[in-house]
């Protein structure tokens, strides 16, 4: 039998675990992924993702791709899978894909959001799921600051040192900023990310925001291609990957119902 | 010094914990807040609730209230009790009030809101705070049957045997059925309820969303007054405990941050 390329779309809370990608700890997603696979398939399935994600980072949709010689209907491979999956990882959809598909290489863009709850007092029942600031944002500030940083540029700034990428210039599509009662959401879409290159604009960012620095600072920052210039890495809590971008022609779904989980 | 009555509200995720009422193994939201406070006041504090919630049951302003000795700023309550507090309980306010104000007694209605998903696929990322169903609800047939629970009846069929209540007669003031994308959200509102009442009426209204039932039913069930006519009682996931009402006398905050943490 000839082997199939299949595409899974999945869903993941982050806070248990080391990130995506395998670790010998097997405390991350792609080995319970990769466990509950080899589980239902009763054979060992090596998986490619979109966008690995840090630890305490979560998926909406994360996109998977693997090889097999397995014939399964879609809704087998979700049900099949989610059930030796825990309650925090759900297989949400499963297509047939031809060869030439790539879940990373494919990829024309990705998309993530954070989620921060601006308050005095901290979170308790979405712990883990927003970041905090307990001085009020300035959402003027930030989206002058934020527009700074749109197009393509050396985001040296923004670079943690362990990344791996061959350069530090990528080009940032969208950074939108909105709030829902106390909550606020910010929308990044880039062709691809540096190592925490979200985590590290949202440090800088949210000091503008609090007022702790000056929009043009952000400027300044950019044109200083150096790490120290910038803010502390913010927190991971209340960073959402979004899932990738594919040309229409693969016939992916380009959402989950967890899309909808969001505060706002 | 004469003792001071202070109230706080108080958000927590219930999935961790066995319920708000004290237990004997210590692993309840009464329990960690009781210990909170009793370090940082140094002195033993015991606190009556406005509405006691199921193991599993999440509270966005659960209110309560102490007599002590200590003179604090309501600042330096929130700030102080939140630092022994585990990161999934903290008080979003305190306030002095008056020693006729009782969390309980003084409590005009209670209001709670369910949260479903509604997928073919299982929860991943929104595991414990959404209930799910994976057949598509029916929003006329569940408004339908929802009407005719609304007013003062004998709710005997939605009674757990374990309730304590003197009456099975309560008033249901509100029973509104909203939804974005995926996520259903199920708001109620009583005086006060009988123990179970939401969890069990949920699980006849989804039973008749799910078309397993007509509207009709609802009728029936309710005339019965016997629990061995209604559906069996629904998962607590995604059961929200919205808080107390209370006389505008008093003068305490009417919501949390939290009330917009929840995706519909």
């Amino acid at each position: 039998m000839q082997p199939v390329r299949i595409a899974l779309g999945i869903s993941y809370l982050g806070t248990r675990y080391q990130g995506w990608q395998s670790q010998p700890s097997g405390q991350t997603v792609q080995d319970r992924l990769e466990h509950a696979l080899g589980k239902f398939t009763t054979q060992p399935v090596s998986l490619l993702c979109a966008g690995r994600t840090d630890a305490g980072v979560h998926g909406l949709m994360q996109v998977v791709h693997f090889d097999t010689p397995l014939q399964r209907e879609p809704f087998s491979w979700i049900r099949g899978t989610n059930r030796f999956l825990p309650s925090d990882i759900a297989v949400q959809w499963a297509q047939p894909v031809p060869d030439a598909f790539h879940a990373r290489a494919s990829a024309l863009g990705r998309r993530y959001a954070y989620v921060v709850l601006e308050s005095p007092m901290r979170p308790s029942v979405e712990a883990g799921r927003v970041g905090w600031v307990y001085r009020p944002l300035d959402h003027a500030a930030m989206l002058k600051a934020a527009a700074m940083l749109i197009g393509e540029h050396d985001f040296s700034a923004f670079r943690a040192s362990a990344c791996q990428a061959l350069s530090p210039v990528k080009t940032l599509r969208r950074l939108d900023i909105s709030r829902r009662g106390a909550y606020w959401r910010f929308d990044f879409e880039a062709s691809a990310f540096l190592h925490h290159m979200i985590r590290n604009i949202m440090g800088s960012l949210l000091q503008i925001g609090q007022g702790l620095q000056q929009p043009e600072w952000m400027h300044e920052v950019l044109q200083a291609r150096d790490r120290d210039a910038a803010a502390p890495t913010f927190s991971p809590d209340g960073l959402y990957f979004l899932g990738p971008l594919y040309d229409r022609k693969w016939g992916l779904p380009d959402r989950t119902p967890a899309y909808d989980s969001l505060p706002c």
